[in-house]
């Protein structure tokens, strides 16, 4: 594993490579993205000619049974700022795979990535991981072509795992949605397609700092990768961390109960779909896709899509001369496990217009009021384009001086080592908290390279 | 954590200790187990007084809605030897904490220990951990004393976490329970009950190889304990192995539907409780608890009594100079996480009469034909004696070559080292296994006092 490490640490350091000129990079997307670019509109539910709404409950459906359901879904969460909630919310339960494959070149292990057109994303293309599938797409119910480079994944016995690990994604919009993050090593030959590239991790992290460049599935598989460990100096041994997860765990009392979509209280239903009364939170809409060089021509599919641009920050600060960032042991209602590690700040600010103000997230105004000399990393990145419709957060890292005790039990400092650690087991690091892991480790690379 | 392990290593290498002399072991057991004497009969379900079957699914409920219910499952296992089946099941949400204090004497770690009578103990008293308490139990809906020892665990920031981690119980019985293992050291004065005695964990080996003395619920909390990690030398790089059960679980297709106990196939429903139409398998049954020195009186209760006595078992080979188990890769229908890693071989044989010969579980013809020479560890040793009746399982250790690849994909050589890192983890080592591994800790403990 050390040597796998190392190997890593030099592809994280390296922003030149004989294979791809980042200097290139945006002639390529904005080329390739004018050839296969595709436009996705908004239309009533009913002309979803592929999906169908149950008679009774409403649920939105597939016609082959497959890719997702919407269906409503009874919160009652005794603990939290709100007690009971109605919302709808995506199931698919089959386990995708998100997978990079990885092959060295001139000593520096390269990343294959795809540039990729969903119909959610906010610009067009964004780079995604080299497969990127559900278990529909490579089982042939999508009737497209087959998912390249997927072999490499499905059987590892040839190659070298450097990752694999099923992860949650978003708990307020999916239930129990896991996918498997996978890194596979090769040393076969590996004929490149149109719309793939290699790229060191090092240039992976440059673009990612960018806005709406590295896609959500692209940012969690980086996340699982291993990393250099460090000596000693977290603040809490990690048998404490691993105590005060199960703690939490065992005593959340959140509860739910699956209902019909048509029968949310506090959510409206028209011809275009489902809106809260209050305007807030988000819709599930229908939307028409036509796309170039994606697996169809086109279709037609059920998106969730958030209202306003969420906030997601990590409060960071070094100590005992090792950083640490500040997590948040959260609940969500569709997590496997009641609750996972979020960063220290997740929401959507506007959204708390219409909740109470005990609900106000805590250290929301530290992160807003940041000024520039304490923000480390600053981007507007998209998350899955698949399912959510331009759904943007700004993603924080900020310096902090929150004291090693925070003053409330659902925040603890980890340091680095320790969410690497976590990483490599499942549903400890929420999706939000992955793609921020990415982000600091761009920024230790950023650093050790100066 | 280095100096916690060592300690434990000191504690397990102690069979003297000034506080417990184990040639007393026997008189004490036996005198208090008289004064306490608890005794179990069967009865119809009807005459249940605090429970009762529910309208329409006959589902068994207590008349508070708490402790835990029986319902129906109807399992699709598409890979397995038995396609659907149906069965009962019982359903307890509430995470319980099973917990051992520890506290040092004269330099050697001892473990405080219950001499327990629970109703489905074949024999009366076991040795359980300090605290083995339900959510019920402890919120007082028992409506029996307060759990002593039990702030040890519910507050642990005066004290010292040694081990703490959510696990699963039998995945065939139980729909989707967890109980918080926890170990937990003070420095505190400790005030020793009636019925309560501290033990080195040298003597907890020892009397975990005499039959029927130490419970599941103190063997479960025993093999989460940490253990001193030897060089490398694992067969497979522990990458590997997570990926391994990453896989196993993404590509495992059972799925469970609750279904009414009333509306099971091929089980028959009398006064007496419900019986698979074949004999085999278990039967849910209604006794009456007739019990002193517990929290209430007397009671009744729903239980379930397997049929035959199982044979769990670890097949051991030395590779490489380090000890390895051969582990299975195994679906549960009650698994919270679809696949946990189980023994070798984990059956009632005499099931096997009513299934399909493919059916008949790899290596069990190796464990039944061991000789003596082979047999590394043996006892008798029961399940949770709260909710099973008279479960007993011959539990084994075996000497094996099984070649290094065991030829079949579920199956798979791991080390201890490999074992007890994924301990700290949940859900990876089901509650057989890790009985098991307190058994394999014990016989390197044997073998290093000689």
């Amino acid at each position: 594993m050390a040597d796998v490490t190392a190997r890593i640490a030099r592809s994280a350091a390296a922003v030149e490579s004989p294979l791809t000129d980042l200097a290139g990079f945006d002639d390529w997307f904005a080329e390739y993205g004018e050839k296969i670019c595709t436009t996705a509109e908004r239309v009533p539910l009913a002309a979803l000619d592929q999906w169908y709404e149950t008679p009774v409950t409403g649920d939105l459906r597939h016609r082959t049974g497959k890719f997702f359901t919407v269906h409503g879904l009874r919160v009652h969460d005794p603990t939290g700022a709100v007690h009971w909630w109605d919302q709808p919310i995506i199931d698919q339960p089959e386990v995708g795979i998100l997978g990079i494959l990885v092959k060295e070149f001139d000593g520096v292990p390269h990343f294959l990535m795809q540039a990729k057109a969903e119909p959610g994303n906010p610009g067009g293309l964004q780079l995604s991981p080299t497969v990127q599938a559900t278990r529909s797409n490579y089982t042939g119910v999508h009737k497209g072509r087959p998912v390249p480079y997927l072999d490499y994944f499905r059987d590892t016995s040839r190659h070298r795992v450097i990752a694999d690990v099923r992860q949650s994604e978003q708990g307020a919009w999916f239930y129990r949605k896991r996918n498997r993050n996978m890194v596979v090593e090769t040393t076969t030959e590996v004929e490149v397609l149109e719309g793939f590239r290699w790229f060191t991790l090092g240039q992976l992290y440059l673009l990612l700092s960018r806005d709406d460049i590295v896609n959500m599935d692209a940012r969690t598989v980086m996340a699982c990768l291993p990393a250099r460990s460090r000596p000693d100096g977290a603040l809490h041994r990690t048998t404490d961390v691993l105590s005060w997860i199960t703690g939490a765990r065992s005593l959340a009392g959140v509860s739910t109960q699956r209902i019909a979509l048509s029968g949310l209280d506090e959510w409206e239903h028209t011809d275009m779909g489902y809106s809260h009364e209050s305007g807030g939170f988000f819709d599930v809409i229908g939307v028409s896709v036509t796309a170039n060089g994606r697996e169809v021509g086109g279709w037609r599919q059920a998106m969730i899509e958030p209202h306003g641009t969420g906030v997601i920050a990590f409060l960071m600060r070094r100590i005992n001369g090792v950083e640490h960032v500040l997590v948040h042991a959260r609940t969500e209602p569709g997590y496997a496990d009641v609750v996972e590690l979020a960063p220290t700040v997740q929401c959507v600010p506007e959204s708390y217009r219409w909740l109470p103000s005990a609900a106000r997230p805590r250290h929301l105004d530290e992160v807003l009021a940041a000024g520039p000399d304490r923000i480390r990393f600053e981007a507007v990145l998209s998350e899955e384009g698949g399912r959510f419709f331009h759904a943007r957060n700004r993603y924080l890292i900020v310096d902090s001086d929150v004291p090693e005790d925070p003053g409330h039990p659902d925040y603890r400092w980890l340091s680095m080592d320790q969410l690497t650690g976590l990483l490599r087991h499942s549903h400890y690091l929420n999706v939000q908290a992955r793609s921020l892991v990415a982000c600091l480790r761009g920024l230790e690379t950023a650093r050790s390279a100066r």
